[in-house]
Formats: structure tokens, sequence, C-alpha cells
């Protein structure tokens, strides 16, 4: 019997994940609307067996792009460029439960998944900038309980439009004339707090019958979200232990809804700066962290600790009695990784902002390809990762390192698959393609939510 | 000097045109959901030189898929898988300015404009079929009038969103760290009757600008807006008298606005049914015919009519004293063009359903390559259109006739391109890359609109 096996997603930020990795010089920030670029990276992560892609996204143009590269073409439309182009990889399209429609969803992520032969994942987030509001009408962002409300019934909505149809539903006999067998389709007819949605979907059931379920977010209303609905979840962990306790709590959580708790995989983000030795993966790291600007990640730190501060205390001490804990700041789950980062390693504010520029609270490992290995193993066999979300410093260069140097220490140790066993984004990460749930109409609240 | 030249979409229905395509035994039925089998429609398109696929949708289930294929992928998905495997052919998507957010739709659009280098289409519509609105929270589908008017502040917005990037905003500059040009982009501030939009658009202006602006409706709500916003209209016309009399309209209508009326393309829909004979293609339209079901037609008449007949009144006249020709049904331009074919010809119920069948009421020519061909150089040369769209009535074979035998024909008559000269849609069809127009904010009402 095959060990089990890591999960690996390959993270594609446009030009890599670091906030200066378009400065780098193995970087191409020329390419960046260029469906070709994604292509060869996809391609590549393909030929290395990866899991999935990962496509991040979020409906508003962020504020610090004058310093990066902040912006990103949309998912559903790269994804089946990317599809056309590869046979087996998965392909995860981040979209918000917050601004979109559910129908017009629902229908995106089945023709992916039929387009693609059922490579479609669907990373559930409900929209963390607050400038997304003034894009969609609203005189401002909901706050995030009740963004989470809306997502439950969302993915109530959406799973009922994709079961909408059964399986055996399209006939298309051309001798007897049926089409589809009309008593297989079904309406949804949901009547909830936040959607009025009749059906059925316009789409036949797709080949993985939804797509795979992955969440972000780790706040109390994001775990508990994900113990319920996820699939998959990616989650940013500084150490071990706090992997660990985020595992431990996930699957209990998922346990105690009736969940198996091995359909829940948990796939903390790590971005890998290699060297041939220590001290020139460090010298790599270095290089980065000299390429960043201050004006970027002082923009960041603002959103995210609610901290305005100025290029002149970058070497003083992170005022950490000016961070508001409570409210619905402290409610993110970057908040808290941030946090505590301040309250282990008291870094001054330069300090921090370089061990966020590397990959925005996930963890940054530096060291030789054995190193990370070893890394990747640790939280792989002690409670803390079914696999990880490989997030490059810089692409194309800091993947095809990974790749020829840390997945063959992987195989070599029997962690990562030779090939791919399965076709289906389902198949890889070992998840069972769902039945189809008859709908029984709602008439008020949310029912399953 | 080339001569003026033809403008040649293919419209790709899954199965072909005519209702009983999937019947057909040249048809494919179980492709209907695979994506290769829509790449390699739109590969021999391109192979061809046609200016554009062209996808129609809707977001809704249409009630008689019982009978025939009346459901498609999602069209933003579909030829973003269509962009990676061509070079050169437009791709056309149909989006609904009733069910789509415009933030949305921008973003959708921009991606498929970049990842196709240059080659989206928009053909605007605002959705016919009632049964949408209960997919989006709706108690009615909102009438005509209303409809149009969402569509006029919906459009006016999404340009503004794509303008909302200077061409020169992208800098990119890994000496300086300028990444965007926060000073070439511009928030678009919004506020009209039915969206408040504050932008900027998160993805560069695009290498067309903006999608091609296409339109669909023939109505008098339709001749106004195609007259203000279109670049290309699609239409259907039964009769060269009709075509000539659109074709002079909207054009006077575009000039009427300050417009050059050589800026907007009147592309009729013809499906041709080709024979060596004229006999041979009357044979093959009558085994077409033979294999309709009159249940599905009679929906269809149902519809858009409002005549809801039985089966028992097949080979009786048409009733009509029944239709209504006012109220909100009348407003659509398909039910003129039905309701002229039963003035004209007098035709009994099946005779109609027949009629319809091929393309539900656009035209339908039976006849050797030469006929078919001397029907295009026919409204082509008398003010009734500037192209066409081909509608094959059934797939792939339908097209592959009319590529290997038509196609030949209007080239040798100095009619059709023989090799692509530009590289995006806007290039094949003459038309010129807009100026980005800076927005002026608004506080009321929907200015340009």
């Amino acid at each position: 019997m095959t060990p089990r096996q890591l999960r690996l997603n390959l993270f594609v930020y446009p030009g890599g994940h670091h906030e200066a990795a378009w400065r780098y010089r193995g970087s191409a920030p020329e390419r960046m609307l260029d469906a070709h670029y994604y292509q060869k990276i996809a391609r590549r992560a393909e030929s290395e067996k990866f899991d999935a892609v990962f496509l991040a996204d979020g409906p508003a143009l962020a504020d610090n792009v004058r310093y990066a590269s902040r912006f990103r073409l949309e998912p559903f439309t790269s994804l089946a460029s990317l599809a056309a182009v590869t046979e087996r990889i998965g392909l995860i399209a981040t979209a918000s439960t917050t601004y979109f429609e559910p129908y017009n969803l629902a229908r995106l992520f089945a023709s992916l998944d039929h387009l693609s032969g059922g490579r479609a994942g669907w990373n559930i987030v409900t929209t963390g900038a607050p400038q997304a509001a003034g894009n969609f009408g609203l005189d401002a962002h909901p706050v995030h309980a009740e963004r989470y409300d809306r997502a439950r019934e969302f993915v109530e909505v959406v799973t009922k439009l994709w079961d909408s149809w059964e399986d055996e539903a399209l006939v298309a006999d051309p001798v007897s004339g049926l089409f589809a067998d009309t008593d297989r389709v079904h309406p949804v007819e949901h009547h909830g707090r936040h959607f009025r949605v009749r059906g059925p979907l316009n789409i036949p059931r797709s080949p993985q019958g939804r797509p795979v379920y992955v969440q972000a977010g780790s706040s109390e209303d994001g775990r508990a979200f994900a113990a319920r609905h996820a699939e998959a979840i990616f989650t940013a962990h500084q150490t071990l232990a706090s992997g660990q306790e985020f595992y431990a709590d996930v699957k209990r959580r998922s346990a105690a809804v009736g969940r198996d708790p091995g359909r829940l995989l948990v796939l903390p983000g790590i971005s890998p700066f290699i060297g041939a030795t220590e001290a020139e993966a460090r010298a790599l790291h270095d290089e980065f962290n000299e390429l960043t600007q201050p004006e970027y990640s002082l923009q960041m730190l603002h959103r995210i600790l609610g901290l305005r501060l100025t290029t002149a205390q970058l070497d003083g001490p992170v005022p950490r009695e000016l961070i508001e804990t409570g409210g619905e700041r402290g409610n993110g789950s970057r908040f808290q990784v941030i946090l505590d980062i301040i309250d282990r390693e008291q870094p001054t504010v330069r300090q921090l902002l370089h061990r966020l520029a590397g990959a925005r609270g996930h963890r940054v490992v530096v060291g030789t390809p054995e190193q990370v290995a070893d890394q990747i193993q640790e939280w792989f066999e002690n409670g803390a990762a079914d696999g990880f979300n490989i997030m490059p410093p810089w692409l194309t260069g800091g993947f095809d390192v990974f790749a020829e140097q840390v997945v063959p220490l992987l195989r070599a140790r029997g962690l990562f698959r030779e090939e791919y066993e399965g076709r289906t984004l389902r198949e890889h990460y070992g998840l069972p393609r769902p039945e189809a749930v008859r709908p029984v109409p709602t008439t008020a609240g949310h029912g399953a939510g």
C-alpha cells in the first residue's frame, strides 16, 4: 500500500510570492498579462505531478500597486486557458461569496469543471479587502460575521445548483428524441435570508459533481465554516506548534459535525528560498529583502494591523501598544499570525516588514534543498499538514529550483507521487465524488448552512 | 486597394443551429460538454480565416431542453479555453447586462482580451428569457424598457472601468521600483440610477482597450442602443427588403448621434443547407425537418408569440387573430420577424414550425454552394449586410461543407480574405482601438448613456 502522500499545490502569484519578486533579475514583470507565461508555469507544475495550481483573487485594486504586482488576471478565464493546455493538474479559482451572484458562479465553475475534465476547485472567500464594497454599490464592506452568514447560504445555494441535474439526466438519444430527461432535472427553489434562487442550473452535472471546496480563512468563523464545508484548507502558520494546533482543531471540528476528518485536507502555505548552502539561501533571501520598498509594506501593515507608521520609524520597535486586538480587524486570521510574530520575535518595524515581505504572513523557509524537504516532512509527519501550498518567491525560476532540487528529495523519501494516478482534482486529493443531494425547498433561514 | 470584404462569424450552437441537429447522423451530441469538440470547431474556423466565433448565452435553463440541446457551457470559460488553442480568431461572448454585476463582467472581459491577445467581443444582451429572474432573486423579469435603461448605464460603467487604466500606467520598472504609475490609474466614481461603482478596475487596460461591442436586439430600443453603442449588430431578417430597411435605419441612426456609420457593422444570421444540386439541398433540409419534434417548437412559439397550441392543430392555419401584437412581448425583434413570416406566407402551424426549426427566425438558405454564395453576395452588395453570422445547421459537418464549398467561391469573387491581416478582432473588423475616455464623475442619471 502506498504510504500517505503529500498534496502539493503551486500558488501562482503574478511574478512570484515575494513582494519584490517583480524587481528580481530572474523575474519577467512584462509577462504578467501574457497567457503563455501562465501556461508555461502550469505545464511545468503538471510535469512535476503537482495536485493543482491555485489562483488568489479579489474584486478591487490594491492601493499599493504602485510598488508591487498587486493585480492579477481574473481566475475563471485564466484557469480555463490553462485547462486547454494541460491534462491532469487541478485548477483552483478563488471567488468571493460576497461579490458574486450564486447562479453566475455556479455556471462558471460547472463549465470550468466540464472544460477541464473534472479539475476545478473553488477557494471560497468572503473577501477581506474593504475597498471591494465601493465597486459593487455597497456603502460599506459587510462585517466579518455577516460575510460568513452570507457565505454559508451561498455555499448551500450553489451546492443545490450543482446537484440540480442528476448524473443520468443528459440522455441525448437521437432515436427517441429525448435530449434531457427533465424528470431528472430539479428546480432548487431556494428561499433564504440572502438569496432566492429557483434553478435548475442550465448546465448538466459536471465530472466532479461539484468543484473541490477549498477555504482559506482561519478565524473562528473561518474554522467553523471549514469544518462544515471545506475539503481542503489553505492556512498560514509560522511555527510547527501553531500548525499542529490548527490541524487538530479543524479535524476535531469536522468530526464533531459528523464528517470524516480524512476528507478535510490541511495545506499550509510555504515560501522556500533555496540555496546550495544555507549561507547561499540566506544571501538570496537578503537580496530579495533589499529590493523591498517600505512604502509598500507599511501600507500592508496598516491594512492588516491598523498601524499607520512612517519610514522614519523603520528601525524602532513595533508599537505593540497601538495595535487594537478586538473588533472587526481582530477577526482576521492573518492579523493573529502577525501579532504572534511581534510577540514572539520583538522585531523592529523593518525586521517585521522583511518577515512579511516573503509571503505576507505565510511561512518562509530559507535553506538547502534538504532543509526545505526536512521542514515539509516534519510538518507532514507531525500532525501539522496533509500537504502544502508552495509559494515560490519568484516565478518562474523560484519554482524551477523547488521542482529540480526539492521534489526529487520528497520522492526519494516516498512522500510524493511519481505519476498521477487519477484524472480529476478529487482523485488527486483522495476525495470522493459527492452524491447529488436532492434539495428540499427551504422557506426560511438557510437550512443546512 | 482591397475591395470591401465580408466579415464572417461562426455562430457556435452546441450540436448545430437546427433544433434537430443533435438527432442528425452527422452530429455528436455526446460531445457537447467536451472542450476538444469546441476547440476543433474554433480551429477549423480559424483555418478558414473567419473573423470570430460567437457564443450565445442566457442565465436560465430553457423549458424545452427535453427535446433539444438547449443548454451550453458558460461563454467566458469556453472562449478562454478556445483562446489558448487559437492565435487569430475573434472570440465573442454573450453576457447579460440584467444579470451580471458590472465589475465582475469588466474583469472577465479584460482578462479574456489579455489572454487572447486582443480578440474579445461582447454581445451585449438584456436577456429575453423571463425565467432568468427567478435565478437572481427577482420577483419578475424587468420589462423591456427597464432592461434597456439598465443596459445603457451598464455599458457606461464598464466602459469607464475598461478605460480606468491609461495605456502607459503599467510601468514595471525594476530599477526605480515603480510598478504601476497610480497617477495614471483613475477611479471611475460612477453614481447612477442602477449602479454605484468606485473603480478603478484591477486589471490594466487590455490589448483592444475594450472588447468589441456587439448587440443583437432589433427592437426600437435595440436599434437606438445599437446606433449609440454597438460596433457590430447581429440581426435576423428573412427578406432582402427587411435587411435593407434595417441596415439603412441603423446606419442613419448612428450617423445621427455623430458616429461614423462605417464603424457599425451589420451582420445578419444565415443558416445554409447545402447540396450538390438544389434538389439535394432540399432533401437535406427535409431530412432535418423530419427529425423535429413539434412539442419543442410549440413551446418556442408560446414563448415568442404567446400562442399555446397543441399537436392536434399542426395542420391547420396559424391562428393569427390570437396573437397579441402590443405590450411587452411585441417589443421583441424576433416576434416581428415571425409575425412577418405568418403574414407573408400564411403557413400551417407545421409549416411555420419547420420555417423556424432551422434557425429560430434567422434566415435559412437551401441550395447549391453557388446559390448560397449568390445570396451572401446579393445582401452584401445591396445594402443589407457587411457580413454574416454563419449558423451551420449541424456541427461539425455543416460548417465543413460551408468551408469547403462556399468559402472558396466567396474568395474567388474577391469578397473574403485569403489570410488574416491583423491580430485582434478590431483589426479583423476594421475598427479602431478606442482612446480611453477619462471619466467625469457622475452624481445623477447616467450621463453619456
